[in-house]
């Protein structure tokens, strides 16, 4: 398994909720129909709009790497898309980030996972997925989950720096591209 | 069954490749995860780019009822949402189409069914879906698929019309509104 | 002079700044190229993002007129569009009204006006000018400025409101209906 | 004056219509407010509607050099963005193009072009001026217009290349970049 997992990683497996699903059930399932996921680049703004720093997960993998993350996870049953954003943000950024989920409900990209790496860039070992990928201003303190290693905010400036590049699959390094370019941003 | 199943309506549960599902199959994992779609607003153009028509196809609908339907249908299992809006075109409108895929692979908007007509207005009895939504231009021959009764061009300035309103499901006629605004067009 | 000038209103003919005119000057101007205009929809969004009011001026107009409007202004030389939209949110809504300019720079839609009223349905008797245009959350207090009567929160449910729709210019009720079906709100 | 004139380079101060303003006249404006203009990238699609190939002409500069260039150029008074673009298209890549119009109105991006180089990254020593920017996906033989030296299909993966790279002005590779994040495209 591969960092790339990071892409795709999510906890919630065992959801607390109606959509408990078993390991051996979702694995099933994962190979019948494609995934519905939310993905979120976590941005910081100045007073103009304008995104200056890129928020990035530190998480240990499940092949013992570590890879920096924007915040993923499956959309549940009977869950809204905005409902699934809000769900993994609060969890993956703490109960004081203050996320601002967006006005518009259309994604500004999707990202396909497929098993096959070279398929269309975006890798995910377990299953094909479709995420919808939106770009979130936060403006509260962030603090990392239970299972993340560590939270930083990124200039900018820094993301096309190749030790920021090499700490991220490259799946997540594109995204973060595709949203700086959506925002305007040049890196 | 109400009218609005015209939304999602699919003749593709039992597809001709790996996806194959069984009405049950299908059935049981409906239950368990939300499916994802794609639909399609096919659009006549003038040479400046602006829309003209909308295409509509005519449908029967599982309770007999008789509705105005955008293109719609599942994504298979390791099929590029690309591959699945080219897939319905084809298959709804015939070989002579023509239909211009969208660039940008963001959808204009999604809708989000559910089996409660009221949580988003957009329904299906069957599932919660979540429907990538983009807005198709179509220069050649249109005909319709064998499902389906008719297929129209219907003027923008026509879209509006309480009669032709009255031959569609809600849903549909927000989607339609949804990408005429998107569009520039006024109706 | 009509009521849809209240799509072009703006009170700085005369800026404090090295942008200024003389009315004269800018008359002249606005027979020769098209102006640069922005154009904000002030809404109020719940928590999951979902946009709930929407934010209108009462101007009186030249005419007499009063009309229902939303955020417009010129872009002045050597302005940034951000900081015209900053300008005009802050000057039209009060110093307390935090509104949050958008992180990308794409506007939703852009809105092409015209000395004749019929060409695109956007009416400005004094020039051709191109709107982008804008949906900006607002968490603040508002007030309207000096040159404005009042400023309500209108429930999005409401502003198919045939009274409500007689308050405004055609343009600016299009231009309402274009920014929720952007939003996915139906109304 | 540098090579990154290419980022704004049109041909039309002296258009064939009503809009005809003398060189000192547009010299004269361009000191008091900002102007509109248009650009498009344009593309090769596959019939999945995936960008395959850029269009770039090859023009010679003011000073002598030489730059590789999108399709650029100002929105004369009274002239709707969708006929200024298409003008625009028509002369500089040949009556054969066939450039399909965007249906939305909305550019994927704006790009701000100040006298000053560092402002925005966006230069043009002559003029602030705020540009529109369209992805036109191009289907028919494309010739360069009288005042271009050449005009290229280069393939996407090869954008990225130093030699390429090195032919264009910042300002230009750059909304190449963020045309191909709004498309999708891994470059």
């Amino acid at each position: 398994m591969s960092t790339s997992d990071a892409a795709m990683h999510d906890s919630d497996v065992v959801a607390p909720d109606s959509s408990w699903l078993t390991e051996d059930e979702l694995d099933d399932i994962r190979d019948r129909v494609p995934q519905v996921y939310v993905q979120a680049v976590p941005v910081r703004l100045d007073h103009l709009g304008r995104a200056s720093h890129v928020g990035l997960l530190l998480r240990a993998m499940p092949d013992g790497t570590i890879s920096r993350a924007i915040v993923s996870g499956r959309v549940h049953h009977r869950e809204l898309v905005r409902e699934a954003l809000w769900r993994h943000l609060c969890k993956d950024l703490g109960p004081e980030a203050d996320p601002q989920l967006p006005v518009a409900p259309a994604p500004f990209t999707i990202a396909e996972y497929f098993p096959e790496p070279a398929r269309t860039g975006f890798h995910d070992p377990r299953q094909h997925a479709v995420a919808l990928v939106y770009l979130v201003p936060v403006t509260g303190d962030c603090e990392p989950s239970a299972d993340a290693l560590d939270f930083s905010w990124i200039r900018v400036a820094e993301l096309g720096d190749a030790n920021v590049t090499a700490e991220m699959s490259s799946g997540h390094h594109r995204l973060i591209t595709m949203a700086l370019a959506h925002a305007g941003v040049h890196t």
